[in-house]
């Protein structure tokens, strides 16, 4: 069979910073369209391949193209069982495994929807996986969806939602000289952050998977100059909620913690937010993926696209070779023993169904 | 004699923004070239006038000629027994004082030295009085020193150091899905922010003025990204310190009363610091000032130039007409009544002496 680091280091030297997916999503394209079988569809720079064999099930393999910006590791370069270089972890070996499955299990046991889509790695509302939902959500439809995001092999079940707010305190401005005529904004956040230091998170079970949530401050502005007593000050938060919980009831618990350091005139708005994905680790695809393989399960803390498959009616979950830890770094890797244990999984997944 | 308010009108429609000092200084040069017994001397936008009588004291009269940016108050406007327009307060009507008493008070019982200076409003660094005092200290010995800066007729004594520092807090990155991985730089504040919110001021009395301290933050900011739990966070603080500790023991203190929140690594640096001014209550020319006016007295809490002169040895305060509470902004105004208060406590000053 193909090298997997091989294939790889082939689609890591193919340049493919997020906007700039043309040349590799047109060289899988090259690739797949002599697999027979392979219904190819190309929207914008996303490709999505389909069989129709007409299996009763179908599972989807998703991953990004693109990467974060170069940054002195544009080249991929093997060192004994680590392949380094731009993307290595997150996400070409996922890539790899996907576009090597497209072209070599042409029977599979459930029919397959391989989605290689753009714009993973900036502004969601830039996202290709949205662009495709937009455009024809009949493509996407499957019984399951696995996310070849970084999770060295692990099955990390569903995902957390993500919720950013931002608050604004006042007060009233001054010479510093006398400050007494005034009030300093940024002393006022003094409650707040200790509340947030101390902050005790919920750790929900479900599914056997435990979604520990987190709150904190991700940014704190505020001054006018040298000698004025602050009016204002900026602070923005970043709540990660278990999927147990709604948009709205995050929202409502982020409003708890916060409001007994808010005044009349303070504001809280939600800047953006995602809800999570539940784990689904009960559904057969899910579970023959698990038992056969005997894989490590956890929860999925940060958000990924599975809460966008999960949105759409489509249990998913994140299985792929990368090291989320060591994403977007200079010197991320990928070890040849997780590229091929996650390969022999989905080979073995596609190949056998429940 | 001259009206003051007009006077104070017609230095107001020159226009001298900082570093735009030539004309008024040229004009105020010209005012004064014609006044027998007056030596003048030009420095840059710089003029210093003095008179040589061989008096056995000499007070020196000290103003800015600078204004603040145009504020749509460029025209100086009479309004009742208001003047409006940009330097009514600050500090063209303390400056038409000076302008006044050059002009028509030719046989002081003391000498006279008049220092117009430029370029107060802006950086110290750019300061016309410290570029006169390091060209020319000579030209600005005398027994005590009056500044015309916005006190509305009260003598304005010394007046209060100021300190800024700046302090970094320091954490560890990791991704807000997983911030125990990390450590919150930015909730690390809320100790040292409720330290300040709570902080008790001293409010030493020194030759019955009350200086009344301040600390606080003037500023802060942190933040590295949404999902990135902030490694590092700057805030700026502001001291004030009566004129009773030096430089030295002001930062001493605001060691003692942040060290508690810092740890190894954090850092804490002085960015800009001037002493304060002692009140020089006792000097018989401010006493007779005083007293022969029935003046009100009270300390000077923010910084003025007077620091300069109190480093220099010369015993120094504040007294002018403007109100400093308006000055900088749009519609600072001088009140006849001030002016004409200021006028007749100079212009018996300079004639009776002690």
């Amino acid at each position: 069979m193909t090298d997997l680091v091989a294939l790889t280091a082939e689609l890591v030297d193919i340049p493919s910073v997020s906007r700039n997916e043309a040349a590799i999503t047109a060289w899988i394209e090259g690739e797949l369209s002599v697999v027979p079988g392979l219904e190819l569809t190309r929207i914008g720079d996303n490709l999505v391949a389909r069989t129709n064999l007409g299996r009763a099930q179908r599972i989807l393999l998703a991953g990004h193209t693109d990467t974060v910006p170069v940054n002195d590791n544009a080249q991929a370069r093997l060192d004994g069982s680590r392949l380094y270089g731009l993307g290595t972890t997150d996400m070409k070996s996922g890539i790899a495994v996907m576009l090597e499955a497209a072209r070599t299990i042409t029977e599979p046991a459930v029919d397959v929807t391989y989605v290689f889509y753009a714009r993973e790695e900036i502004a969601a509302s830039e996202s290709g996986l949205l662009e495709l939902l937009d455009a024809r959500p009949d493509l996407l439809h499957a019984d399951v969806a696995l996310l070849g995001e970084p999770t060295d092999g692990v099955l990390e079940a569903g995902c957390q939602g993500t919720m950013r707010l931002r608050l604004e305190l006042f007060g009233e401005r001054a010479h510093t000289a006398r400050p007494w005529m005034g009030r300093n904004a940024i002393h006022r956040l003094a409650g707040l952050l200790e509340a947030l230091a101390t902050y005790e998170a919920r750790t929900p079970e479900i599914q056997g998977c435990a979604y520990r949530e987190a709150l904190q401050a991700v940014r704190v502005e505020g001054g006018v100059a040298a000698n004025v007593v602050p009016d204002q000050v900026e602070v923005v938060l970043n709540h990660r909620f278990a999927p147990d919980r709604s948009i709205a009831q995050a929202e409502a618990h982020v409003r708890d913690v916060v409001t007994p350091w808010l005044e009349d005139g303070d504001t809280i708005e939600v800047v953006d937010v995602a809800g999570g994905a539940p784990p689904s680790l009960d559904h057969p695809l899910l579970q023959a993926l698990v038992h056969r393989n005997d894989l490590e399960v956890r929860a999925k803390l940060g958000w990924t696209d599975v809460a966008r498959f999960a949105a759409a009616g489509i249990p998913a979950a994140n299985f792929g070779p990368g090291d989320a830890t060591i994403a977007h770094t200079a010197g991320e890797y990928v070890e040849r023993d997780a590229l091929e244990r996650v390969w022999v999984a989905v080979d073995d997944l596609l190949r056998n169904g429940c």
